[in-house]
């Protein structure tokens, strides 16, 4: 009786995922932990998300991110703008007069200030850039730093995280130095024309797959806000890994996008030699179909 | 009091927006109807899914699923490998050895034969391509034909569905003509290195948002397939609308890609002009990214 050969199907679609994430020949120096000060986890009713902050990109957006969070600003807020394919939004949103405030600093009574726009930084020595090797539509030149995905422009000297799925940034009414506490999170086709407009500050690293079971919103109807409460989903509750008891905490490496195992990784994604391949992809690589991969270790 | 001037964030992410639907200019001419017999709709327990399929494209992969779905062969099935950012592949699965055989015809009790495979179709007169008008890196040339997101080679005189976010597609082992049951939704940033190596067939034109919501698998383990049935979400039903009765068939319809309404709409996104974008974005459309809108009449 003919069966499905489906291991045939799952090997192939192994190499063409973008998700695949172990590399079994990777050495321990290939991988870097995560910095608990920059790890926030996100506790929706699906799971847990963690996300890593990047303040070597937008210092001033991922300090007030993490003051946001310790002092509890979201916990108990929603997510109460979420276009499928774009992006989901989280915050105050459409509440009531008294949870639109901005935060008041306790100590002065005075509201936090509005936030700079980081919408890029300089090229710098502080950083490895690896170029990603493959041309881009959007951007002069892209490739990694830290894992994050990066655009580069040598001419001007700057660079700045891009729009993948994944990534985090503020959102912003339409000054630049506007943003305050709304954050949005990609979880649709990278919006690119975004980039270098908002300030992007980390990217998902664990658990996008929980904002992809958010409640949606008509994008058709008011750009998305879901106006009934009932209907958005919360955010329970926001976290510095940092600030969690040593035991409790969760760890997190995430390969070193300028190490040979990074390479590699490229190379067998660039040129695929899968004989699942009938015709041979080019070889191209998508930067946003090439993040950096991430281990868990710990609780 | 200083408030967040949401009304400026929701009025220029409008203009990002992939899924922005509405054009309020386009005349009725500038639509079409969806045919009942191509619109499948696919129950699972967070909505209703509706699925244009394309014949012109691959005639044989698409009446082949038509006859599955007339009989029953993927009620109660389910999803059962689900990649976040890559695909959601549903049928018979990892199940028992009686629910992994292939449908057998009722009158001759022989198995249905495996799938011709349907990677390209030729350039021909008998559908209508319309060029995005922008470069693509993965195929020389990229458009629309009836809505559908599709590449083209003039050398090879060839074209194909390229695998964007709503791409539907028949999964396959090693060989060409593989397919049989197994079929797959793209769920993540286009995976373009798919396109003509698998025979896609048909497009998400709603309800994206809730195969979004269905449970992953684990990537790295055995590729993402679910073996715990209990946490596979099921295929609850699936239909052709062209046999309900009228009164319960929903309507759809895409706006022709060739209407002079979707060139506007295509150059609106191409050149953006809202103040929102302090920076101008590269003048670059990505063909999945510009989705024939969709409408629904009807109930």
């Amino acid at each position: 009786m003919k069966r499905i050969a489906l291991a045939g199907i799952v090997a192939a679609f192994v190499a063409a995922s973008a998700q695949a994430a172990d590399a079994p020949s990777a050495a321990a120096s290939d991988w870097r932990d995560v910095d608990p000060q920059n790890l926030v986890l996100l506790d929706t009713r699906y799971g847990q998300v963690a996300i890593e902050l990047a303040p070597e990109f937008a210092p001033i957006n991922a300090a007030r991110f993490k003051a946001l969070v310790r002092a509890h600003f979201y916990d108990g807020k929603s997510f109460y703008r979420v276009i499928d394919g774009f992006v989901a939004q989280g915050g105050i949103g459409e509440g009531t007069a008294a949870t639109k405030d901005h935060p008041k600093d306790d100590a002065t009574n005075t509201q936090w200030p509005q936030l700079k726009a980081e919408f890029d930084r300089p090229i710098g020595n502080d950083v490895i850039f690896t170029p990603l090797g493959s041309p881009d539509l959007f951007a002069p030149e892209v490739g990694h730093v830290d894992g994050f995905p990066v655009g580069r422009d040598a001419k001007e000297s700057r660079m700045w995280i891009v729009h993948c799925p994944g990534t985090l940034a503020f959102a912003r009414d339409d000054k630049p130095d506007t943003a305050s506490t709304e954050f949005y999170i990609v979880i649709g086709e990278a919006p690119r024309r975004l980039d270098r407009n908002l300030s992007a500050f980390g990217r998902v690293i664990s658990g996008l797959q929980y904002i992809q079971k958010l409640e949606r919103g008509d994008p058709d109807v008011d750009s998305g806000v879901i106006h009934d409460a009932a209907k958005q989903d919360p955010i329970l509750r926001v976290q510095i890994a940092a600030d969690l008891p040593a035991v409790a905490q969760p760890h997190f490496q995430v390969m070193r996008t300028e190490s040979p195992a990074f390479a590699a990784k490229k190379e067998e994604k660039r040129n695929i030699t899968s004989t699942f391949f009938f015709r041979k992809p080019p070889a191209i690589l998508d930067i946003c179909l090439m993040p950096a991969p991430v281990k868990r270790s710990g609780p």
